[in-house]
């Protein structure tokens, strides 16, 4: 028997007991005539300590020891003269009577502690290390039990865990499949799934009524910050329903892991249709835990001579609190940051409300100050505010400005990691125009029901057809997204023939489903949540790196098993397959 | 909305109610004055009636429908006058008011009954409409059911479950490997797990202390009938245990599962030896629903001049209680079943014990009634019962024995698929000697760690070392396997040399493991459980195909999505790849 209990186990009650205990040595403190040991497990610290009562042969082992050995100890449970009320362990420690050492470590090329000195590239190359600090392994406890919360709610909903294929077909639709070489079927390939979803539909076209699965989902991306080439989802579908089903049903789960995981009551999520979304937040993710809306104010700011406004298709405004304080500095700092290509915009107007009821602006030149009083009325601003206008090509503008409000939320604390702001974002364009291939595209995917009361501009303003389909955002972030589907074979033979699809190349992609929908296909809907960014958002973190016990780099690497790599010739010539390596590379 | 119940929900509390169901056709009864609609989803079958009382425009539309159309309809529950006891929802019936037709159907390639008209093929083809089927779903359910069981007994025992990655590394040990190519790392692979086992691992080193996983894992074999290229494992690693903890533990968890899900108790687990396994069952997953033990009868067998004994290494025999009176007939196709290439025996010496207590047998001539006595002795035989005997090479005959056992059981009806008797069998051999590659092989896996009184073995004589490595079997099908781990590097280091690998191969494939290591590593001790066989064997079925939803074919094809299949050449450009393809395949 290796352990009698764990080091986080033991409490005033235990006092006398002999127990064994085995653990990583956190830290040795050598006091001269007393030595003080914290032995660490997943549980918790406990403190064996060695005096002058000690066994010499015991004394003299402690000397070999270092951090991070694993050892195994045996003592008596005793009352610590100076209790720390910290620590759950904290009112006893352990006289040792016996020590081995029974995993001896080198020093470790970082400290193992909550603030740790291991730069990035060092804590992924030795991620087994990283995984012993509390606070990493405390954010996959964290993945584990919202896991758990997500199942135990589902299945009490009568939710089939269904799982899914991961060897499946490749489609042009979409992202970039990662694509698996078949030995049996020769120059054939399978492919790994973005999102099992043509299987969920096949499944309510089973009858299965209500599917779920949090299912490993993967995408050959170039990588950004809170991107992985694998990542996990929560995916879900459901028969016989409207939208309105699966928001409820959604919004339930959300709330049931917010209370679950930590303790926290949200309220009930407001729909906002996409239109508002980008009008007042210039973002189909707003960020809805500050205010500080977008402002048309195209009417009040034309007309009046300055050329870059009244050429412009849209002027619009954001009105930041008790900002007129802004140094000429900072506010060149905002017309930088706003300049940078990741933003892109031309220039940036402000507007000082001051105490006096006046004004004072970048553009006094081209506007009085009775002018500025009516943009003042339109962004709603008091004295003290601040008004920051930008303007040009309305999308473009709205989504600068957007970007703008975080910013001005970020540096005005706004964003705040313990407040949760969720809501539904529906009524999405059910096409967006593709100006690179000369084609629309699906926004949501090809399966996405139109609203039936726009089927007809189908035919007549594609662009205008709006979708059955709805997003999940939280704090600025999309945690998930679903729709209504097609689930009539003429309706989605349309629906690809808008994408640019031939019959014959929906067919062949998506034949199967299409003739599913001819055998009894019931009307369903669903969604798909990203889990890690959920888990990350939950944990309080900004990239879903530290929610992955082991994830990969920004160039799709694992830098500790060194993959991918090399593989060899025989299993290339078993594959039928040569490298075509460019030189120019 | 689409329905106010579902279809297995009304009872005879809800007459009077005016309620919507949706679901499909199962059948239409016309007759005449009256017609019934058996409507069904996953949840039930409800009864919708037409009579003289229904308004005409529904009943002429119920001749637009046939089986398997999925509709809506309206109307009041009322009670049956002919009340089916044996349906939940016998004792109602809706009496129609609206149908609407939500998704036609085609006419079914097969029926939707228990009892199917459709083959292999066709149903793998349609499998959305298989698993219409109720016994097909319920295999599913099942499986939810089950996962769902483990989950609540390794959470409520302190597991965390943790994913590990898909896109990993490719090595050389064990089975074929699927691999991906990255886009971004060119000419350079992933590879999908066999098994989480070096993560899992790690993740002990990382201090998880308890980690478990339902996890889909890759091997790319050709495929027998109880093979998937993709399958699901229950993946489990404990630290700071020794084997009995592992195994009692896991036999906590079966136990838990046969009560949660079957409301079955069994017995404690037996362990027995490898090496009983072999001698008394010829095979290391033995069905101990039945007795019917190998028996060696060398001793009493050679020596009396019958030269095929006299020469061979080993004579073994079963007893088969009351089979006496097979016919000659039933023994040559005995004798001809031990003969197949699968078996390969070159005999069959049968003696059979007659009322008197004298004996008939195939080698009269060169065995006397003592003679035999003897061997009825030896294997414990009463009169009215057939010996079987086999001689050989002892491990082959060992082997086949167990088959002709196997066979017996089958043939007496000895194998009941209600009666569920695990064991686990332990002290497998560390290593096997492979005749192909004249090297020896990891019977378990190269991280298996050698029982500490056999490691001067290794250097001495490899083939004798035991190792701390077991397995759970029930009813003669191995459900999981594990072993207690090496967590040392230089034994590691010997391992992999003993295996054939040189210094370099071992640190390039596993030099991050070895390196772990050295950093601090517990003893660690784990097992995974084929969570697709498990099922099957609660679901009582041969196979484990039904009970995966869209399963692949002894290809490795998906029928259904057509899958493997081509990619296009600009994929196959970017992934820096060409087919290289020969001719005479």
């Amino acid at each position: 028997m290796y352990r009698t209990h764990t080091c986080g186990e033991l409490r005033i009650e235990n006092i006398g007991h002999e127990i064994i205990l085995a653990g990583w040595v956190q830290r040795i403190r050598d006091l001269g005539a007393m030595s003080f040991i914290d032995l660490r497990d997943r549980y918790g610290i406990t403190q064996l300590v060695v005096d002058e009562n000690t066994d010499e042969s015991i004394v003299s082992k402690l000397k070999e020891l270092g951090r991070e050995f694993v050892v195994q100890a045996k003592g008596v449970v005793r009352e610590r003269l100076s209790k720390n009320k910290n620590m759950p362990t904290g009112e006893i420690e352990i006289a040792l009577s016996e020590i081995k050492i029974l995993g001896p470590s080198k020093l470790p090329p970082f400290t193992i502690q909550d603030d740790t000195d291991g730069g990035d590239e060092l804590r992924m190359k030795y991620r087994y290390l990283d995984l012993r600090r509390n606070v990493v392994r405390e954010n996959l406890v964290l993945r584990a039990k919202m896991a758990h919360s997500v199942r135990t709610y589902l299945n009490s909903k009568d939710f089939i865990e269904t799982e899914t294929p991961v060897l499946i077909k490749s489609t042009p639709e979409g992202a970039r499949d990662f694509v698996v070489p078949s030995r049996m079927n020769t120059g054939e390939f399978y492919a790994l799934p973005q999102s099992p979803q043509v299987f969920k539909q096949l499944l309510m076209i089973a009858g299965f009524d209500r599917y779920y699965q949090i299912v490993k989902c993967f995408r050959d991306e170039d990588l950004r910050a809170d991107r992985q080439p694998e990542f996990t989802q929560i995916d879900c579908e459901m028969s016989f329903v409207e939208q309105k089903d699966v928001l409820e049903t959604f919004e339930g789960l959300t709330k049931y892991m917010f209370k679950k995981v930590l303790n926290i009551e949200v309220e009930d999520f407001p729909w906002m249709p996409y239109s508002e979304a980008m009008e007042k937040y210039g973002s189909d993710k707003p960020d809805t835990r500050f205010e500080m809306l977008l402002n048309d104010i195209s009417e009040v700011a034309k007309g009046k001579g300055f050329g870059v406004f009244d050429k412009a298709e849209y002027v619009g405004a954001i009105c930041a609190d008790e900002c007129s304080c802004y140094t000429r500095k900072q506010l060149d700092q905002l017309t930088d940051w706003v300049k940078r290509p990741q933003i892109g915009a031309k220039g940036l107007v402000y507007v000082k409300c001051n105490e006096d009821g006046s004004f004072k602006s970048s553009v006094d030149k081209f506007y009085s100050q009775e002018d500025l009083k009516q943009w003042a009325e339109a962004v709603g601003a008091k004295p003290h505010d601040l008004i920051l206008v930008m303007s040009g090509d309305k999308e473009k503008t709205l989504s600068a400005l957007g970007e703008l409000r975080l910013e001005m939320g970020n540096q005005l604390k706004l964003r705040k990691k313990n407040v949760f702001k969720p809501l539904w974002v529906v009524d999405f364009p059910l096409l967006e125009w593709n100006e690179e291939n000369n084609r629309f595209h699906a926004m949501h995917h090809p399966f996405t029901s139109p609203k039936p009361e726009d089927i007809a501009l189908l035919e007549t303003d594609p662009g205008k057809v709006r979708a059955n389909a709805y997003d999940l955002v939280i704090n600025g972030v999309e945690i998930g997204g679903g729709s209504v589907r097609i689930f009539n074979s003429e309706l989605q033979a349309k629906m690809f023939d808008k994408l640019g699809f031939t019959p014959e190349q929906a067919q062949a992609q998506f034949g199967f489903l299409m003739n599913a929908f001819k055998y009894g296909a019931p009307p369903h809907a669903g969604i798909a949540f990203g889990f890690d960014r959920l888990v990350s958002l939950f944990a309080g973190l900004e990239t879903i790196r530290d929610i992955i016990a082991f994830p990969k780099n920004n160039s799709g690497r694992d830098v500790m098993i060194d993959s991918p790599s090399d593989i060899s010739n025989e299993q290339l010539e078993e594959l039928n397959l040569k490298l075509d390596l460019k030189e120019n590379k």
